[in-house]
């Protein structure tokens, strides 16, 4: 048996299993995800409309024994940006799909009634359960009792109460090895697409599954091997490394003395109170409380930089406290408490919600004077107005542009309607050229310039140097890859040292497919991925305005280096 | 003395005249307003940050003896559509700036606190004047007040609650000749963009004014009588013709019979109890309660289309219910009671909402399960919560697509972000072209097409005949010249079907700027107007995609004719 397309009709409650298309037989992830989207979905339609789709996919590899690749790809248009989205998450839900030979699901059009459902997907087959019963509730405990009803093997995927209001940030979660509901293909409201179908949950239980097919066994084992090598030697990725102590977290001192971790909405890049939510600090809580570091997302990750943050004494595990969500809802919103934080990773995960578009949106709701900077307690109080679906909520639920537009922000840090992430662009240029022109909207995924421009990885390059454009498009290029790989993208801190270990991922990739691309195909394949993207984009309406950070961003200098973004529209439009 | 613009700097609060220059010495109304939005705004501004400006321009023989020329443009980044708008008023206000030789008011800056201010212009020069004593008032009340400390000679222009809510439904209101706040520049939230700036209200007097200046005046007599027989003449615009007699809500039988009057969010095209909202049901109404009409908006109007709606006993006058407010707050919203349109197009004069774009969002409200369609009583609860300033109101006053967003509807009407108008395009599909495709957003004032295609005016089209790119094209360049001039919209009506009016417009501006433009020079000067606006949007981020309407015209056929749009997007790109 070879690999199926799974097309659900929600109009229909129908599910059918589909070849698998010969011009699809070489993509995986976010290849396979953009390029569905591409053909399938009219780049002008509404995005919570009948004619818009969603789609899983996990990566080429994933399911398969290569290290640190049980990455899954979802994709649609945004009903945040009016764009293509591929927003991604590290879950065993990816490699089971991948291991049932499962290549996607495309899930369409529109289920009329007011009821959500269940799609179970076995190797027998696929099965619709109505789940209204578990609209308005949290997912903590809705993934508990899912769990409990279709056995600790499956794999959960869902979406909460952000999504049933069909907010903009509302993210589409995943399980994580516990069963904790905190691994999310998080950016650009791809959960409310799917919440606007009437699918709340897809479970799938991979027993009797054939496993990830491989053309060449060796040739994959090799490459395999190769980037396990690379990955245990190199200084972030290898155990007792910095990821793997710390967690993605290590980056908020490194950033916060870079000048750059935005504070209270982008106001300043540095505060000395920074330490207090810092990876060692929280490193140090973890083994205090009785919590799990390192950990990881999907079995066999090397890196392992996940962890279970609890409360302390071990309770309410809430799974990972990633970065990004530790500066969103922390540093951005002026709360400096590892607790406060906690608990609003926890109200996100609890409702689907996007951490960074979340915290975000708590901050410009912060200036817009609906409470103060850095009052963690009104924070909570916000998420509980998205979970009684009040109009308070409605507004938050949708988001930073939403929000900052209720409450007549006029800083507000969006790129295509997507909050940015912890980086402020001013001193780290590179990262902002990659949030103006990556067709993701703000994404910091999406090229991480930050590599070569704070650590060092792939090179040296100064941070305030503004011509960015050649480094941020390599990076997008190689990202695009990556992600339709199905490793995770920490694997490009090792691969872009280490030449063997950038082999080694093409090897694998060969071996499962039995293609015979080299490294220097992934600048073709890269950008045809992107340039799929692109112009879906262009279609939908986007044009070089677009491609701009807020004007903010030009007018304030940024505390502690007093510096601008001041890259130029032309490097910009130089980048694709 | 000559013609003076006077610049207002709100974030030092200063105002200054300066030469009008050169360059723009034979530009009025709209033609000024975008040439000086287009000089001066950055088109990626934030609409509401410091860098937009709000400009105020009366039209070329605005102030003079010329009939029907009362209008005022005021020009700025739109909030609503993030492109340039114009919207324009018939007021008093605009004939004293004209006769006190202001060619414009360009308001720029941020006043940096909290506070409000009124400016006050007189002969002399100007002043500021405290006003955050206004805030969260009404601006009947507030007007009332205003002229007992101005005067009863001034003329008033100001933004209400929806603006300072910085609300992208919020129009800018002028007085009407008894003082009532009911004047509206309503489109595209400008009323936003003033309140955000700090100004709360200008007020006028021209006490000691030159009167507008006339290089000419033979010719400008004779152009003005020339105009002035044509409008006597004509069937739609003589005194006891239609729009004199009915006022313009004339047009909800006509509507509703050809099966174009959208009810309750654009889902029928007719329904029996139009009958009860109609232009005929309200002049008898008008007649009953002791109210006023025929009535004019500004002296020196031979068309006098206003009115004066009163509750029963002549109480609580609310001004005009103009067509486009009663469709928009009544058979859009399923409400078929001219009392409840009554107190709900008083209710969005006072709180300074746009009529239309008011419509369009209850109704959406009501798709999205917020209240029922025909609840009279429930809209006008939404309206107080604007009033209050809940999070409810901060949606409402943001407008339809924000609404629409917030309560997950997906049939949102709009174009560029701004509600549609009182025609359906499915079964008028010239209209639709115009709203598609004007640099405005949804707007049936930029190229009338209803004239042909349904009053027989200007011609005849087949209403269902697809190919309305040229009609469209000629109605929307002539009408940037009309929107010039100063002359309100309706003498096109005479002037499409008796040459000797168009030919008195083209003499009466000859007569004021000392000119020699023909009739033939109309195509040239109309065009370069909506060439400059077209570049500004291009600039902003517009391009072909944005010139389209919403998918759910082209899915879902209207009743009674079964149609749906079906206009080409080759056609839509045809129009320029």
């Amino acid at each position: 048996m070879s690999k199926k397309i799974l097309r659900v009709d929600m109009s229909k409650l129908k599910a059918k299993f589909e070849d698998f298309p010969e011009e699809y037989a070489t993509m995986g992830g976010r290849a396979l995800t953009s390029t569905i989207v591409s053909n399938e979905v009219p780049p002008t339609c509404h995005p919570l409309g009948p004619n818009n789709k969603v789609v899983f996919a996990p990566g080429i590899v994933t399911g398969a024994t290569a290290p640190t690749s049980g990455r899954m790809s979802v994709g649609g248009k945004s009903p945040l940006t009016g764009g293509i989205k591929e927003a991604n998450a590290g879950t065993n839900f990816a490699q089971k799909m991948g291991r049932m030979r499962i290549a996607a699901i495309i899930v369409e059009g529109k289920y009329e009634g007011n009821d959500y459902f269940l799609l179970k997907i076995t190797n027998d087959g696929t099965e619709f359960i109505n789940a209204t019963k578990w609209s308005g509730k949290g997912l903590y405990q809705t993934y508990k009792k899912l769990f409990q009803e279709f056995g600790s093997q499956v794999g959960i995927c869902g979406v909460g109460i952000a999504a049933e209001l069909l907010g903009a940030a509302s993210g589409i979660c995943f399980n994580d090895p516990e069963g904790l509901p905190s691994r999310y293909a998080g950016r650009g409201g791809l959960g409310a697409v799917m919440a606007s179908k009437g699918l709340k949950f897809i479970v799938v239980d991979e027993t009797g599954a054939s496993g990830v097919e491989i053309v060449n066994k060796d040739l994959f084992n090799q490459g395999s091997n190769k980037l396990r090598s690379a990955l245990l030697t190199h200084d972030l990725t290898k155990p007792q490394g910095s990821l793997n102590t710390y967690g993605t977290n290590v980056l908020l001192n490194v950033i916060n003395e870079a000048g750059a971790l935005p504070h209270r909405n982008f106001a300043t890049g540095q505060d000395d109170r920074a330490a207090n939510i810092s990876g060692e600090e929280k490193a140090e809580q973890i083994k205090k409380r009785g919590g799990v570091r390192p950990h990881f997302c999907s079995p066999g990750c090397i890196i392992q930089c996940s962890e279970i943050w609890t409360k302390p004494g071990g309770k309410d595990p809430v799974g990972v406290l990633e970065y990004e969500s530790v500066w969103a809802l922390g540093a951005n919103c002026g709360i400096y408490n590892l607790d406060d934080v906690g608990e609003l990773n926890r109200a996100c995960n609890n409702l689907g919600l996007d951490t960074i578009e979340a915290g975000d949106t708590i901050a410009v709701a912060m200036e817009g004077g609906l409470l103060s900077f850095g009052d963690g307690k009104g924070a909570l109080k916000l998420m509980k107005e998205v979970h009684k679906k009040t109009p308070t909520g409605r507004i938050i639920a949708n988001g930073t542009a939403f929000t900052g537009q209720a409450y007549g922000v006029t800083r507000i840090p969006v790129v295509k309607g997507q909050g940015l992430p912890a980086y402020d662009p001013r001193p780290i240029k590179g990262i902002g050229v990659t949030y103006a022109t990556t067709p993701m909207g703000a994404d910091h995924t999406a090229g991480y310039a930050i590599a070569p421009e704070i650590l060092g990885v792939g090179g040296t390059l100064d941070p305030r140097d503004p011509k960015k454009a050649e480094v941020s498009r390599n990076l997008q290029i190689a990202t695009a890859f990556i992600d339709s790989t199905g490793y995770c993208l920490f694997i490009a801190f090792a691969c872009l040292d280490i030449p063997e270990g950038l082999e080694g991922v093409v090897e694998s990739v060969n071996g499962v497919l039995g293609t015979k691309l080299t490294v220097d195909d992934i600048a073709t394949i890269g950008r045809q991925i992107i340039d799929t993207e692109l112009a879906f984009n262009k279609a939908a309406g986007f044009s070089a305005a677009d491609d701009r950070l807020p004007e903010f961003f030009e007018e304030e200098k940024l505390p502690p280096h007093d510096v601008v973004f001041g890259v130029s529209n032309e490097e910009l439009d130089n980048v694709f």
